[in-house]
């Protein structure tokens, strides 16, 4: 019973999706790791989106390159938040995986956020933010992480200003 | 009290978020409309985003064209979910918009939707994807729009199946 | 029962449709026309392409635009051949659906034709090649329509020749 | 005597083709290797095109780079389904060979399969998909392979499902 | 026996070809004016090629949109110099056709001038140069056409000036 | 003797900078406004930008469109700010006139502004902020205009808002 | 006090502005560094921008990748030159930050230079450029820095001369 | 006095015009190599243009990155034909020179060839074919130089036949 899925549509996504699963765990935010491909294992996919909401899943990311179509095929199953990562694969560095994911037509939103490495962390913040809705004490977490991380830029700051004079 | 805080940066956006005040007015979901800008009006955009949890609103949705800062200006001030739709100004038709509200960097997310018109409706549906998380009623009457659309494409394919057969 | 099956993901594609329809009428195979969406009936289209080879089907087209998950999702189904056009829709004007239509993972091809309106009769004619490796007379046909697409364009040539003389 | 050819602009595009040549392999379809191009060796390349029908060839695999006229090319002499793989070359990475490969004008189909290195294993796909329509024994290697393929990421799923709880 | 070939594509790019006969009639240059298509008449389009130094052509200029194919396959055929205009096409605006004409691979150049309906005038020029090297009446002209074009701009900055003086 | 020399690189551009006249009017600010080409009036352009600075030109604004060589042209001459506004003519639609414009080797550099017609204005009052720093009544005006121009944005707020209550 | 103040989004983009302190220190003109994010440290990029003018300073330099915000919040604060240099960060190497940079409304200009590492050098110079208005002294050093550049090209041109013949 | 003269807009762009300089050597054809900047040593460039005709040169070869106005620049200043060789510089990959190259306004074309390391051969092979119009020897080695490109992708072709049977 995890509250938000994490949805590959390779294993070789994992590497990239290490902002995600560190942030969750920041959090303190459950969660379950997948691979599922819209195109290989597309029963597998649908069966997952359609039996979401009621195994308790709050929040489904997926992660996916090229054609994307992972996201938009779990929205198509499911009336849960969906956030598409689009992965940044060769030849295209994620131009198709960008609009495969966030083009979807009106009816069916995906969630999309910065496409390659930096995606994951933001989905994962996406997912908390969503939650932290009906969480106060997520809510404070959530204060806490964007106060530390001004204060790691302004540390940053220093640190230039420093240097500088 | 609104649930939901519809702000364009412009007002000639009006038009262009039709999709969104209906879809949300279909939802029965209480929103409010504003026009601010990240350039224009920059303090009164932080201001509102700084004090939309408080005063209860759950989810932003910002429509912004061009160099679209204004989701991710609202973001910084905010730790409520905040969508953004690109909309899709002369002459680069959105691609400018959108990767100006997509590529946010780590740290502080947008869930960002269809660029272009199309946008509006998702916007207003992943807002009341998040909202229905705690909201059963809302649950319910997502699946039945979700049934309302697929049983219309059902009926075009119906009409269409006999025009030519 | 149909040789092809040409498919859009909405039924406003059915203009752009037309040069496939009427290629399809010249050489006389048989076609059922269906609107279906991977996002909005995705049962349905899982359902038909998981049924279309034991229903007789030889090779199924699909239209879509802006993330055009249509064609993908049909291929995930079926081990028939699938086409795909790319309908170019407002604003990105079908780079999104080319992107979101060619760029199929390894594992499951789509052959997409030309983006746009002329998309529609190459796809048709695509779906005649295929069909003629195994019908002689399909061949004859497409042999004479090339001859006469050719004297089409020397007519043309001839025309302009002497307008210029 | 093969069923498909493979044909090459360069002989540099060999190790681009691995996938297309394994997968040829597996699949026990017989195939021929050449290395032709459509401005080098144009005449070879009208000449092999004009005479593949006649001698057995089914369907024409094109590999190209840059403008990547090759498919087309062999498109305009021949009635076979030609697939066009758009290799991805510097600079631009295969948006130039895409385009040039998929923009084919109404009248002469190429069936575009995914750009880069993922295009070979698909075209070789593709062109089994095709030839199994008139051969139930590929068809059910079609279907072997692709259950061994949900195999797969279905072990993928088991592994990961394992290392993340 | 005209000094300058003017091929098109298809018959319906005669308009945007107007800049190009217009100037070519400036300079007292003889043309020829064509219809061919490098996929649906390749074997004309690869005859005339061959047998126009022969004939006395000097400069081929080809015109074609999409994949636009012509005047690289043009410039297969013959060592005369070939000048391509990419023409701008729906849906991708010229994007398809600057970059199919342009990135040829090496060994085979096509000198491409500027993408839609500039172009026109363009490729006449730049074969005017071409054949003005052998020609000092042509380089008069060109010298005089020069002139007249400097002029006209300072024509221009003149009533501008009055205009806002 | 102006203080902001508005130089646009064809007649037909007029219409497009009727935002940066009359802005510049707003403020006060004299300008001369003329007609040069990087191309068909290179030696008036190399010596106007030559003579800039002498004649009392403060600041240098450029719009020109396509290969748009005019700011680069005009910096590579003068040690003035040059300002350029790149013009989104067909079929590009500003992308080349944006890349032309802004991508400046290091060590002549071209203040780029929003690309089309919203950047007339933008450029007028880039040049008025360059002066305003020698020009205190010019920085007051500046500081009118954006609290005027936040006034207009609060007053379409308070409209929308009043509509949507 | 200093005349520019150089600020980053990152401090990860220091070492890209080594162009921009190289070039700054050649002019002797003074600079503070800072890192500020848009969307981190959202309030001490507001207070900088506000107090800029009062404290002295007279153009404001920012570098920033992806949806790069920085150049445009800073603007909106300030009625100082704001000068962007979009930074080339994966995976759309700087397209992103080039638009979100340069697409300023209509309203709230950004003096934006080439995308990458060769924006530090010219943002530095048009720094220069903008304060050698009021300072006959930084315009003798600038027309001393061109006659370097011009000198050292000629220089280049002289060795690759020597080289070929 | 040599017939083909060879500007790059930075010594650093010599090694990408290997292929130029070695096909000019197989033609003996005789060329000038020169550095010179349209924005660092823009009176040299003028200069060098304005006198190519009067010192024998007969095509100009411009090669040039980023925003490459040289080969512009250089047509603005003689009636000689300008080739344009876009360099494909970081970030964008060539595609801002190629957009700076090739799209001259109506009046001043220039002859763009393949963007990047290739461009050079083609750009030497295009001034050989120009130039081989008034000169028969040179005709007879550009058809022994395309009899022996032609053997050579024979020969690979034979290669590869080779080693797949």
């Amino acid at each position: 019973m995890a509250d938000v899925a994490v949805i590959m549509g390779s294993k070789s996504d994992l590497a990239s999706l290490e902002g995600a699963f560190k942030t969750l765990e920041v959090f303190g935010v459950s969660r379950e790791v997948r691979v599922m491909s819209a195109h290989r294992t597309p029963e597998a996919a649908a069966d997952f989106a359609r039996s979401a909401e009621e195994r308790g899943v709050k929040v489904i990311i997926c992660a996916a390159g090229m054609a994307a179509h992972l996201a938009g095929v779990m929205a198509a199953h499911t009336i849960l938040p969906v956030i598409g990562i689009p992965m940044a694969s060769a030849p295209f560095n994620g131009l198709d995986s960008l609009l495969a994911t966030v083009q979807m037509p009106p009816g069916i939103p995906v969630a999309t956020v910065t496409c390659g490495t930096s995606g994951g962390k933001n989905a994962a913040l996406l997912a908390v933010e969503i939650m932290a809705l009906a969480d106060p004490a997520l809510r404070e977490k959530l204060r806490a992480f964007r106060a530390e991380q001004t204060a790691k830029v302004s540390a940053d700051d220093a640190a230039v200003q420093a240097q500088f004079s």
